[in-house]
């Protein structure tokens, strides 16, 4: 059984309060987690020891592993929680699919077909809220070496213009989540289990070999500095 | 080298003149091919040994495996074909999903979703057409025991009120099918070279034990003579 | 659930019987059943119906697939029946591999590894009995056109010299193999749920798409008329 | 392409050294290197950029993973090395298995099939030998917390009764495998890329979740200061 370090310990108070403090600040049905179907589970596990829930909600782009399908209807079950599905405009969808095919992101870059599938729906989403929780950290990428636990979101609009953003994990590492996963014995994704750490849509994501970095396996046939898909593009821009 | 036998070569030249007299009846731009992603491939394999070219189109209900959108990808480059993708409305399956989780079928029977995913765009679809041309063959099930190759659809609408439907591959057995498949080096499904036989959605189709009947791969936990997934309803009526 | 036909029930009780006809004409111990790990599982079940056992022995080359060792597990549990387990001698194996790797058979053709991990081993073993029991069948090969029921081995030498070959499936249709298994809820190897019908060493199985013949599946890399690993080479001479 | 830091080049330059010594020390045919056929290819590696060779050796159990078998021989085919299978003797396999089955070490533990099947014939390899080379390392196991990296081996003897050991890697972190492996595109066992850090026998060795100790996917069902297979049993002892 795995038990966690007093730091550990700290990092997960911390995540509570920081989740306590969005509860505080915005009505919990302005509130709401956006849930990749990775280890950002946490969040939905963290949230799970407060006394109020607010809405989470999963981008399905419509071309995830069938291993995440399931595991967000194991999720959904575990924490007894309707998870939200956001669903991509089918008209665009159709629209590069005819132009383009099914792989237009091998040829021309993910971000034409992130921004389909991804972006735009989330915008939509975001755009009915206050702030949103996201299960960003910091060693996730070359890309995130600054990331402050709440802050304005700098890419996208809420209900009434300014949208916060917390980040409860923002500080911690890799392997605070999965000790925490181990300890507090929270469901995980079973790709996690075939060599895959981050994990996004079916296509653009692989396994990868020990210790190389997680982001060596998202979007591996382009280069490492744009490895973002959008949802994230502050820290681009911050980087820039 | 697989050839094929004098009767099979029958079979091949009625399927092709069947497709050039829907060409004959109806403009081409409006007919389509409906292409499952299955070995119906050969559908659009006997037409393009034609001069004339209608749309194809694939349902894509958002939970495919994985390997069939490579598959659809495949073809749409063999045959430089622009496959049409047709997609389920997104609030409906937001509203499904939202209801009854991702898994619904396995508790209330796969109708539901296959009317949401399935039945419901395909109906769209179809209402911009005066025919269809499915994969459909008798010896697919056991509602499939009449079949005729052309017949006026009793389920659907076309644009001007009657929708005529060819099967052209009705009195093939699935033999002749792969026969053809591998005389004629029609890319297939990579699938189908782990025992999958008939194809569907990810989670409602699976691998099925030799000489198993290809319909006890889909929706395994109902009963047998229910197995139409509602675009050939009309199986089931003329069998009730 | 599956039921047999009238005419594969009598395909059961001829080979009951012939099974039964092997316990006359030799002492138990003096025959033994050679079992694959694939569908000859069924003449362990057929045997089961009877009052005498006799032993069953597996060749382990070295190179079975993990489902195949996990399934003469089942098998050996199913049944509680102890699987005698035959092996090639070390040395040979060591020798071949220290000479040309591990994969020799990709160039050199499968005989040479087929002498050593099978054919030797399977010799020794013989050359202690009477009599042995096979699932060899008339379809399962275009070089097994002709197959008595009952004969003596043409290849290898028993106790005393003469060594009598029962086979039982000999005029068995796959379909009956398979409906039989389903029938009797006969316990089979995972793999043929996965596109593999025939199944022997990793390496030279694979599996097959629908309607292909089961020999497609081993040693694709050479022509169909040489498909026998030399078990039953009295086919081929007999075939000459 | 990876790099190495300045510390990794001189674990590098170390370990090169250390087997450099292993050849002035010992006539090159009185020693060998030990091969499981994962990351300790490094090991092959680094001998290749002396001018020097020894005898390269794997132990096949018989119970290895097809991907392995593949490893080995491209290795042997990348570094054109005739690499030594060493196989336990058929003889002790065939009683054990007779006797317990093929899955015995789920209900007694380990210790009597690794004994069986790597420690007996690995005893007869090194009773031919001055010295071995291994890839153990300090950072893979709780029981190996002190490993120097040249020590008169505790268990076994060589051929005039001491035998020396050589472990160039005992200092090398798992990262450094990896960053040495991509710096300098050693080929690798494909399994790493399914979840597997430590890679042994198939039944007894299971992909691991990101962060999990390397041992974890190894003997699962036993407690974990347990799992040594014998080879290196030495740590226990020095442990105990």
């Amino acid at each position: 059984m795995t038990t966690l370090s007093r730091h550990q310990q700290q990092l997960v108070n911390n995540s509570i309060k920081l989740i306590q403090s969005a509860f505080e600040r915005h009505p919990a049905h302005n509130i709401a987690i956006s849930f990749s179907g990775a280890e950002d589970v946490i969040l939905i596990d963290l949230m799970s020891q407060l006394e109020q829930r607010c809405e989470v909600f999963s981008l399905d782009t419509g071309r995830l592993h069938p291993q995440t399908y399931r595991f967000i209807e194991t999720v959904r079950n575990h924490y007894d929680l309707p998870i939200k599905i956001v669903m991509p405009d089918s008209n665009d969808v159709a629209e590069l699919v005819q132009q383009k095919g099914l792989f237009s992101f091998r040829n021309d870059g993910h971000e034409e077909c992130c921004a389909v599938r991804k972006i735009n729906p989330l915008r939509s989403k975001l755009a009915q809220l206050d702030a949103w929780i996201t299960g960003q950290r910091i060693d996730q990428s070359v890309t995130r070496t600054e990331l402050a636990e709440v802050h304005m979101d700098g890419v996208f609009d809420g209900r009434n213009g300014d949208l916060e953003k917390f980040n409860p994990l923002a500080n911690w590492r890799s392997a605070d989540v999965w000790d925490y996963i181990h300890a507090r014995q929270v469901p995980y994704n079973p790709l996690h289990e075939q060599g895959f750490i981050s994990i996004g849509c079916e296509p653009c994501t692989r396994a990868v070999a020990p210790h190389e970095h997680e982001r060596a396996g998202r979007w591996w046939w382009e280069s490492a500095t744009h490895k973002e898909c959008g949802l994230h593009r502050q820290n681009l821009i911050a980087h820039g």
